[in-house]
């Protein structure tokens, strides 16, 4: 992946390239007073969980890691042994872009599955879903799916029900990789518990980082018996904080106040505004349907290094031409359309320019 | 281990206990502005890796982590194969208090050895150094210490350099756990190159947040061939940040000032100002010398309970009833003279309530 | 896998349901004499590898294994560390029938790859080898594939070379997994160095066990300075025989005769006649080209029980209704004729039963 | 560890040096018939299973493996998780001579206890047995002791079941290496089940290699309900024997008949005969009492390198000169005269040399 050190003001790379909501910030700040307990066992992180209590209900388990990958392999760590297999997409980001750290943590196999529109469909589980009680086949335990997913769609609500049936009526269990949970809830007008736990859901990674954090992921249980020894594995995994009160008073200002909300309505909107700028382009097609904060599209190949003279971003499938624009809490109006001009002025020369190619060519 | 939620303005437990030093969040804050590169791939990790390199030289390799434990693993994990040993202190950091994050993410044996001080000896290195190109046994590999140990004692120069040069004269790498190394640094009045690169040793694992700061550690290769993978090894193990340029805007604020010095200089001083407080006080025993930030006190068992009504702190060893006192960059004249009155007080009352327990006894 | 307690004298459900050749039970025998040292420092594992080198040449790295999960991931070990993926077809035996152990034990992605007649095209690999440098993406770096494969098919010598090129090319290496090497070999009119070091494979599973074997199988390394850690490995990988006389003598009985390929050479033979017999059936369609010792079928779903019910064997693709059966060293011509006599009799009742089931649902 | 080609007939070194006992390999023989479903499935694995729940009693769990390392790790597997310890001996050979493969394949810390005469206390268990319920801390999980030891030396009864009850009375498990357990019943006048079962060691890990057989071990589950995930956990360790009914038949016949007493009873008798032999030699010492088949003498450091000329052997403990003598099934009278003449010449010309030398110096 090529990387520069060219960044505007605000671009379209990803939402982890934004910085911090100001309200983070302040809360940090506030939590900065004398001493506490290091590891968790502070006030912030009492009341912090209690938030999470406020939205998902009770008898839940709720734990902060560093970032999403520590969810994720945590969060498949306690409902797996390494003789396991999990059920995911593969553009699922715990397939391709952790490196590898599940199979080296967890030590079991991530199995691919085809996905339509970046969704596992339950026919393509139900196709993955053998070799049961056979010795030399890895046992299928976890169904985990991305909400929203990495191509910017968003499961339906039925969607996720019937993977989580699925899941239960084998003995197996569903994951949700929540890094944009706060996009996908929005886009479906749910509230955080009808985003999850009322579909089935048996352990939420819950986003923070990309929807304007400065640090923290959590993972939310709502089976408290399957955390049983996560206290052990996180510290083993290295997700420990000591001086945990600051990624609690982060997800504190999140979820006090409906800044997950504000924020993930915004990047959402701001997606659909950049969306609709970008239609009006012939030569970009749009790929999937622009549900949550992130758009793909299909531009010339040649626009996309010029695109990137200006602005940094990630092509998503080489061979096809399709690249990812992602909006954040911080996106602007105008943002959007400085960034549809370059797109615009790159694609139209490459259009002529590849005219002229062809007829040089004859 | 027992926590409770009393935690009086400032108190003794730890130095990840404290907060944040007024510094670094505005430096945090001052970073917020605009979008960068995420991963470290920006303008914010590139320059704090400059100031390391002002520190130690050049030719060095510099990665920054989430925590000690994810330092001190890296740092092991770019130096070692599964078949190979670890040699290091029975009470190391990384041996009694990562539930087994280095045995379980790279592996390998670390082999426990008796301390003198805190420290382990040439002696007991050789002693463990055997079994070489013998398959059924895990080949020794990694020197690891401490600085400022385990028990607030600091190695000696030459002490590491002895140690530094057994490790290279037989084929091994001397890493050194410095999540107290700026403590250690100032107690013998060195810089930070003084103290780690000029003695010989490969790999430091530099300590942020136990000296001020929010959270974030740096692992510093003196021979940049060793962290040949070191990007895919970090990723894996989950110790990739995404909004790198806010550990970093940490780290240039502790280097770019002396800001790393004049928290430990203040922690040092306090320490020894609560060392000589203490030493006033009859049956209060101080255990080992009193050179970094940690005072380790043998007192009467009872007492023990008796201050935590009012003050949480850690028991080092039970059976000896010896606890462990921590300053750091916050602490307070007037905070030692508050918990030196209540130790005093528990340490009386306990004197005589033994006495009159014995003479019941008689 | 449904497994019966049914056992004709011999069948055809797999060439490791056989027994052990009389040559090789005597060649144990004869080694059964005074002490020699343990682990492979002894007299027949000396010999032994010199007629490994007889055979393959000179300057490789040998060593035993006691089976063919061992041979696998200790060769992919040997080349990979815990970041790196290896590329395999999605019916590869290290993917699908080693319950994770490549996983676990090295820690890395094995990446499954669309097959062609049980093999995989070198478009599959160069679509797969991307993401090269990218720290969230596991790297590239073995290719294995298994001759014969899995679907009882030989990849053909360019095909091979092929694939060396690609991984020589882009710092990747080319494992080969033979289980049936040998039964591969003879098919192609191959000496086993023809078959795989001349196509320029780095490391070979070389198998015995199924060979007619009691059980071993060697890891021959083509570049012995790749075999540097092997001997830790091994030991670690809990596959280092002590009484390791017993497994040299076993290949010292098939490669200093020509055991290996008069074995292979009737195994072929068996399952060519099997194939011809077979074709004969109406209702029996033969899958894959019969390049090997294995015969793949698609019958009709009833059939399958029926003939279980006197053999048991192997289901293959469960949806397709394709079955395998396998010849081995010690088939005899009469146990095709019988077996193929009870195929016929399933497939025979199965069509007349479908179709008065047919008629009746009239 | 220095390793020779010199191997007498039949020498001391190790029990693994030995052969395979001819009752075993007729049972291989015998084996050898027709075609039987492979890993396990066969009635040779169902029979011998039957064996050893005539000797152990009913409603256990058996399983074998190819070796001690197999079934040692297997064994600690099934008991813990990565983030639990081990409390053994820190000679113990799960500590010293797998080359970390617990450590690898667990994840998890073995914690070394000091040994007295080879075996550990329940007070250096209990010392051991602390951090509870501290995430920071590795959680004991499993106590493992080897019987007989690692000195040659055998747990009392008493012994044993007093590390049992501590083991149940605080979460743990019992776990023994019973590489040699044969000839530590034997030693005992115990049978199998009164010196396991009966004693409430919880896993056994099944010793034949070392009493006569060409390879195999078996791990013993008292409480079948701890084996559930045994038949994976295999599997993906690269355990499990294809052509497993020569395992079985193996341990067929050292069960059925009373093979495997007899065996042990010689090895046990040859060992008290050579430490009866070598108390005549002035200069040497016998360090541990003689309980097994194992004498450990102390002798003057030349006179190791004048034995090793004619006999291979292992030093047990450079620094004190120990080494370690074998006996095995098929030690003979003879061979122990022979062995003791050679000892005693080397000794004894060693005490002159020393005198010599010593007068040279003068």
């Amino acid at each position: 992946m090529q990387k520069t050190a060219i960044h505007p003001v605000r671009g379209f790379a990803s939402d982890n390239n934004a910085g911090v909501h100001s309200e983070i910030i302040e809360a940090i700040a506030r939590a900065n007073t004398g001493h506490v307990p290091a590891y968790g066992y502070d006030p912030y992180t009492k009341s912090a969980i209690g938030k999470f209590e406020e939205h998902f209900g009770p008898d839940i388990a709720v734990f902060f890691t560093f970032n999403g990958t520590g969810a994720n392999v945590l969060s498949l760590q306690s409902l797996t042994r390494s003789f396991h297999s999990v059920l995911c997409s593969d553009y699922a980001h715990i397939y391709t872009d952790e490196c590898g750290a599940p199979e080296k943590f967890i030590g079991c196999k991530l199995i691919p599955l085809p996905h339509e529109n970046g969704k596992i469909t339950l026919d393509a589980v139900r196709h993955a879903y053998h070799g049961i009680g056979d010795e030399h086949h890895a046992q299928p335990r976890v169904i985990s799916i991305t909400q929203a997913t990495e191509m910017g769609t968003v499961y339906q609500p039925e969607e996720i029900s019937a993977l989580a049936r699925f899941a239960r009526e084998h003995n197996m269990f569903l994951h949700v990789d929540g890094a944009r949970i706060a996009n996908a809830a929005v886009s479906l007008s749910q509230n955080l518990r009808q985003a999850s736990r009322d579909l089935g859901v048996d352990i939420l990674s819950f986003g923070g980082t990309k929807n304007g954090m400065l640090g923290g992921e959590a993972v939310v249980f709502f089976h408290p018996e399957q955390a049983e020894n996560f206290l052990y594995l996180r510290k083993q995994s290295m997700q420990l904080a000591s001086k945990m009160r600051f990624v609690a008073a982060q997800f504190e200002a999140m979820l006090a106040s409906d800044l997950w909300r504000r924020s993930a309505e915004h990047a959402n909107r701001m997606a659909r505004l950049l969306e609709k700028e970008l239609r009006r382009i012939p030569g970009v097609r749009i790929v999937w349907k622009v549900e949550a904060n992130g758009v793909f599209a299909q531009i010339p190949h040649p626009a996309i290094d010029k695109i990137r003279q200006k602005y940094f971003f990630y092509t998503w499938i080489e061979e096809e031409a399709i690249v990812r624009w992602m909006c954040s809490f911080d996106t602007t109006e105008e943002d959007i359309q400085k960034f549809v001009a370059v797109v615009a002025e790159a694609v139209k020369s490459q259009s002529s320019g590849r005219a002229k190619s062809e007829r040089r060519t004859l």
